[in-house]
């Protein structure tokens, strides 16, 4: 045996362990990651290009340590979308959302501290609290993938979590949860220690319901965070940010890497956030092919959890890993979450999609067959 | 009283803390952040342009998650610049040297572990290591800031910390650290548990001294961590890098973010890999300007540090703090970085230099009348 990982003084929980990602796979037609399919128009990158020359020319030089006008204007688009008004102050930024979140768990997680979420859900939640040392509770869910409320006060009760997380739409479910829901998980936390909810908003803007973003209005400890790399077509850029009481906004810059958010980073995002008009169109169009595979998926058979997301989740499948496999050798790339019984397709152009669907018939006809 | 951030279940660690980072001040000459004072050569500026135009292209995709590109590019960067040859599976790269360092605690420190620096040095190392929940023992240094070899070893065998940080050149103080005690701090360190030793090597470029980078060679407990924010002038770019046996680029993944890197971050630190020749000629520049400090600070009567870095410890004062303003009252801002008795100035343009040379020379004469 060759030298490795285990070989090396790791911590033990890393033992035998393997790196968190989706297999990247060189496939036609790639609906695996939720990403948006649609490249930047050719306008934007051009202004990109524009903004990035310019901070290049002053790249010797450390970034804005507090990215002011990133925030600034990430502040107006959530005001402009969701009709709440916030101000710079009440937002952060940083690498991705994941960035944003392993922060947050830095400062209200971390060692002699847990957090809870109810899953299935975002993976990355429990991985990110494993790797600030913050224990991990998993909450349940009913059989429809929507949060069971009493199971979960109880389980907030019972655990007494330093951080409550609600993702809304829910990944890789893609239902949301209610306004009603939140209110009470938020209630019980505060009964029992009180504690962070943080609401997970990455794919808020395809959602057929509203932003939740007003609830931080008087909930200093009600956090939301939201990303640019699902609506903003920019998974590429790694731009997470949250919204909360400018007193959680000082608080994550306690833990925060100082410079964390490159200049060219910022200059992107700043450009981005210019053509965010053009943007939302696109989130339209995807609103719509998401519909409509909910609808084609189930006309053909198929078991399909509502979705307020850019995906949706289909089954049901006796062993969802050989779906997988037979979708796969059809050039579909698809998710396989390993929630049992159910795959995740992200929704792709219509031709993308187009593509999926005719698999997944020929599927069902062979199986019928 | 407005609500705060000890109003919000933050850790109890950070209660009553200030975010880490030096005052941002407008001021003609800043010498205070250790900063390239050259710009990117505008080729460059036109070569990232381009590059950045292209991943602005696919930004709407997930970046390599694994950079493999990128740390191809910097294994053949640290291959040609020490004559010791690393290949990409022993490089990996992260936002800044900041997040190297993160992921190298989250690895080998965390909670129920510790590290150990040798003070003073590179803050951040504490800082991070408070952020990640890992243990802090700070160890000695000698009256001229070497380190005092036997005091250290000592340390290491009393506290078994999980990783030992040796900064060579250390910042803020500017003397290198030589191979001969890197090797009997890693033998130390080895006998006490084992334990990681990181070898940071911001400064590197700037040293009068080689690389300890062939020092992984049959080390797979020895780390050399890197940064392109000096020798480069790229601060604004955040890319820091390691060096070490793959077992440890394997580990780190399993804490890292994933697409913790993102691909406007990667074309730009491609692009100025690609005029890395140019950026060195700065470097040769900026030691000349370094030493021609050392120079005549020592006419003018100062006390200075060894210095092996692109800035200088310069002292001895009764209160630091007071000088500082009064460098600063003429217009050049120099770091205070809390040793007592001392300050720090960077390296900048000849002009920069010769105004803070211009500055410090009036107060000594103003002290003498």
């Amino acid at each position: 045996m060759s030298f490795g990982i285990d070989d090396l003084p790791v911590r033990d929980e890393l033992r035998g362990k393997s790196p968190y990602g989706a297999p990247q796979l060189d496939v036609p037609v790639r609906l695996n990651t939720n990403e948006n399919p649609y490249p930047l128009p050719e306008p934007l990158v051009e202004r990109i290009t524009e903004r990035v020359r310019e901070a290049a020319r002053h790249l010797n030089r450390y970034p804005d340590r507090d990215a002011v006008e990133l925030r600034t204007r990430l502040a107006e688009y959530l005001t402009k979308t969701s009709g709440y008004e916030v101000g710079v102050a009440n937002v952060w930024a940083a690498n991705g959302s994941n960035e944003v979140i392993q922060q947050l768990l830095q400062t209200f997680g971390g060692p002699g501290r847990s957090a809870i979420g109810f899953e299935p859900s975002y993976s990355m939640h429990g991985l990110i609290a494993r790797g600030t040392g913050t224990g991990w509770f998993s909450g349940p869910r009913n059989d429809d993938f929507t949060i069971d409320l009493a199971a979960a006060e109880r389980a907030i009760a019972e655990h007494r979590p330093d951080v409550v997380f609600v993702t809304t739409p829910n990944n890789p479910t893609g239902n949301a949860v209610s306004r009603e829901t939140v209110l009470a998980l938020y209630e019980a936390a505060q009964a029992a220690k009180p504690s962070m909810v943080v609401v997970d908003e990455a794919y808020i803007e395809f959602s057929h319901g509203d932003s939740l973003l007003s609830l931080i209005d008087g909930r200093p400890n009600l956090v939301v965070s939201r990303t640019m790399s699902k609506a903003f077509g920019a998974a590429g850029l790694r731009l997470g940010y949250l919204a909360a009481h400018p007193a959680v906004v000082d608080a994550v810059q306690l833990v925060r890497l100082p410079y964390h958010l490159s200049a060219v980073t910022q200059a992107t995002a700043l450009a981005a956030l210019e053509h965010t008009d053009t943007l939302l169109g696109y989130v339209e169009q995807l609103k719509t092919e998401r519909d409509r595979l909910v609808e084609e998926l189930r006309a053909t058979g198929y078991e399909v959890t509502e979705s307020d997301a850019n995906f949706v989740q289909f089954g049901r499948f006796e062993d969802s890993h050989e779906i997988w496999r037979k979708i796969l050798d059809r050039g579909v790339l698809v998710r396989d979450n390993g929630v049992p019984g159910w795959l995740r397709v992200t929704a792709g152009t219509p031709a993308e999609n187009d593509a999926f669907l005719d698999a997944v018939r020929e599927l069902k006809k062979e199986q019928s067959a």
